[in-house]
């Protein structure tokens, strides 16, 4: 029997730590050991969220009163620009997956033109491995620090890169319109997440300026071999959780062969689903589990095609991908804590 | 005082026949005298619409048991291709203001390829006036038969019709993609309407193949003076009402000077919005009302912008239009019976 | 033609304030002259609510600012403790309809019980008029000072007040089960209201604990004429708007005899609709508008019933009876400014 | 290592047969060998629900053609009375498991007195077993059939149960307002289940007729020793999965005994949550996940207490039920496939 790794959360108190926990605690091989939320320091976890009720988790430190020095890995699930202050206080030998913004974007030049700060820690910036599991599993399996990707250019990567990588599609003009659920946004207690702010509509928000953008252009750049820059226009849904990405893409190719060429890439990928010919991908194939539902139409403008790709934002486009990422750096099996099948209704 | 029109209402138990209902019950100047729902002919209004307790409403009945020579106008809120056949047989001075797909295309080869059936009332159609409000307006006024948009291609062409004339947009690669709350699909009871399978989720349906397309294109083609084939990516909201349309478009111009544009094309309209600079549309600025908010950004990509236009689809884009068109007809003032404010939230 | 009276806002910027622009912007005889908002003085309600484009509304300004010499009456949708601080400071010919709790309960010392501090305005206090639009027309006519009932106050109370003072049930024993939109919380900025934590379930919240209590308590010991202790549950729905009273009650009556009694109170209210036998209320007949639903139900348990009220908690329950009650100090017609038909879907 | 048991489910298209595939997908002995769905026999269940692609399912199949002789044991999801027939004509020695209500009311007249028709399979009611797991472990060890109890029933027997057996409640008075998500209603494709009759409102339905009102009866009964007739009235709360009962008892105790009643009465209860004191039970505490949440609370009437359980209506309500309820017939862990943690949000 496998012996368990010692496992720690940063940020609990928010939905991706919070999510991370849930997917941890039916791990075979980790176990929590350590829980930190600043402001919620001295309370349970099932004082925060009673759907953690029975399980026995430990109680809720701040960051700077842990010994890390029993813990294997650490899952950092702060909000961006503060991640960078505290991961950079870690020992150098603790394994660390970031699901924040802060290690994502290679460039500090970039990160400080798209988040207004320069960066505070440079140098893990460039130690730092982009944690999208089915395609940078190599890099991740040695990785030190892993920059799980947002949760937007998960679900648009996912579905880019090998088109574009086998010069499928253009990279010159690509219209990424985006659906998220209202968690997506975060835990943050502003108006513009209330219930009655978000319920019953929906709108665009951050338009031509979201910060998944440079994050999406960096990686079609690598493997498009030249500068990306993308429409990408995020909408809000009024839902929890999911994620659709309706990518309209000019290309010599038709549906059919996008669709092979995803099979063929996905091949053995356990997240991954091309959906059967005609299957519209919804949020809810995929909801509360890691897995991504892909698939490709063609549209009725010459040379150009349409794809889709559906995910949980919380899951495979955060706290999902990272206990995904986990599992590549210990050598478990990748579905390893994943397995839950989605949940619809 | 001007002495109230009569008005009929066929198709009354569905959304938009309901709503219509709605709007009327507070016109000054018409007075709903017959109201039709085949099946639940002899029932009243209020026993399938609680919500119109109280108000006097003739009994529901069959359209030929109804005595039309005291009718001024109907409005026919039946489904696609039921419309036709009723409508053809309603007496030849009787004003018609038609809330169907059944008289928008203007091409019966166009309506066959798109419904898969020949028209069954083609001298309908050539006398059909397509009903958009702020478009056409003139034919509008001394119309007898007025086919109301549909609900995407109102939004849609409010925005592109003004933008194609002032030559500021490209029609050769439009993007549309769209949003719409479930009422849009009518009070249809078929499984993909139900809350389990529309709560909680978003995804595209209709992909290439929604019937909105040929008329948006039609429109279009007019104003452009080509043909006009566009992307029209119809998506579901797990919300009521609401139609929000993201419209991504080559353009040499730049927001400002294509918010220039669309203020001068509707400096009188009373019912379209531009809104502030940066202000994103959202269907919670015009729930339950006749309004329509358009808006235009810069894109990224260069020679792009971004455009969006919210509106109610039970109201802007069905009932509250015809209700606007019968306004036209008769004389009235445009917001008769149409001056409530957004419901929000 | 009467000659419309000037009418201010106070609390503009919060969800009941917003309502009251929302329904006297279509009132015939009342013209909003002042808005105020205190963080948001200097702005335009378009601003925070872009539903308002296109309204020529004053600008937002601090409630010291204004000169209220010539305004008719202030309507003041002020959060509960502020409101009293503020109003005292108004001029005393100023007619006031004040929507928080801070003048409902006629007794200080009870306010100070329940709401944790000595009321502030004792004066203003015994000078004021409970504004149960239908039960107080009278005193409301002649008021000064009008303090709105609470949203489920004014639901249970509409259902309740005729029954007892019918003796056709018992105070004895009263089961209120109450469920609410979450606009009944008000825009707060709290983690309860956010989406995520508010939608997709439902949970009762301040058990045995609320402050709506004392004030039903309060009414119907009036007509009672004995002391009167209730259950009184709300619970947290997922919706924007709309409450419903669930009551569970002792009675020698029948549901018809009760139905009877009921229509027999409410034969001239305008807003009162008694739902034919069978029909069960539901808060999507009265979304939007003025309205009450009511029904009553012969229970299973011998010797009891069950009563359902169903409102709009953010218009019967708080603007809307404000704006009733406007017309009634003023003269206007009852339904002056409310004549909207429920929005339903 | 275990042996796998084989596995079928009947009715495997509606949306209790869909969570039971959810759950048994995952456990560690069971192995889904049958899949059946009348009219959708001959396709595969990711066809109908795309959310199981990827899994090995076997084709769903008539009841009629199936060779039952390798199969261990059932799961049936059928609709009320469909379940009888269906289940009359299986094996002797399958073991059966019924999420219907057809084998749940052990008298036959009572059944023919709430479901309008004589049970057609009288023979087999007698032998079934109420299966609520925590209180009648011992039978559904040996039984044959199990008829899992309905949704409200579980919530409500979970809470009073051991109350009224303690004699810490009263059952001649016992309010029982319930809320369920709109999928306690099941896959029906009717009017009232569409997203726009049921988002954005909420109603009673059933009042004082709904059929779980006999079952709870029935086994308070049992254990009261007495006639038992209770107020029971349903809501349908705009939300997919969830049920919450909210009961309203006479007690001479207090909420910490009962509390503490309750805690001994499931002190190894791996599914019961007794909440911290105070917690307010909420449907997003249990979501998608096998657990109830229990708590209870002092009333201001004297002599009363407030008790509130949540659970999911699709799982601990019947799916996840039926299979902690195979884990006892069969010896495995009574957690087995039934470890994930609640969705929240």
């Amino acid at each position: 029997m496998t012996k368990k790794i010692k496992v720690g959360v940063i940020g609990a108190s928010g939905y991706t730590g919070a999510d991370a926990v849930r997917l941890l605690a039916g791990h075979p091989y980790a176990e929590i050991v350590v829980l930190c939320a600043h402001t919620h320091a001295g309370q349970n976890m099932e004082d925060i969220f009673p759907q953690f009720t029975g399980l026995a988790l430990p109680p809720l430190q701040k960051v700077e009163d842990v010994d890390w020095s029993k813990i294997d890995v650490v899952l950092c699930g702060l909000p961006h620009a503060t991640a960078q202050d505290v991961i950079c206080t870690l020992p150098d030998d603790l394994k660390i997956i970031d699901m924040s913004a802060d290690f994502r974007l290679r460039n500090a030049d970039t990160y400080a033109q798209w988040y207004g700060r320069a960066h505070t820690a440079p140098a893990l910036l460039s130690q730092a491995v982009y944690g999208l599991s089915e395609h940078y599993g190599d890099e991740i399996k040695s990785a030190r620090l892993v920059a799980c990707p947002g949760c937007y250019p998960t679900a648009v990567l996912l579905l880019l890169l090998p088109l574009v990588k086998a010069g499928l599609i253009d990279v010159d003009d690509l219209i990424i319109d985006a659906k998220s659920g209202v968690s997506g946004t975060g835990r943050n207690v502003k108006e513009s997440n209330l219930f009655c702010e978000t319920a019953e509509g929906t709108q665009a928000y951050s338009v031509a300026a979201h910060r998944h953008a440079p994050e999406i252009e960096q990686e079609l750049a690598r493997v498009a071999g030249c500068d990306v820059v993308v429409n990408f226009t995020p909408h809000l849904i009024p839902m929890n959780r999911g994620e659709l990405v309706s990518i309209y893409a000019k290309s010599k190719s038709r549906a059919a062969d996008i669709r092979a060429a995803l099979a063929s890439a996905y091949g053995d990928a356990a997240f991954i689903h091309i959906g059967a010919t005609g299957l519209v991908p919804s949020t809810r194939h995929v909801r509360g589990s890691n897995y991504a539902m892909l698939n490709a139409f063609d549209d009725r403008i010459d040379g150009r095609v349409i794809l889709f790709a559906a995910i949980d934002n919380l899951v495979k486009g955060s706290s999902g991908q990272a206990v995904q990422n986990m599992n590549l750096m210990f050598g478990f099996g990748e579905t390893c804590g994943l397995e839950q099948q989605p949940l619809a209704p």
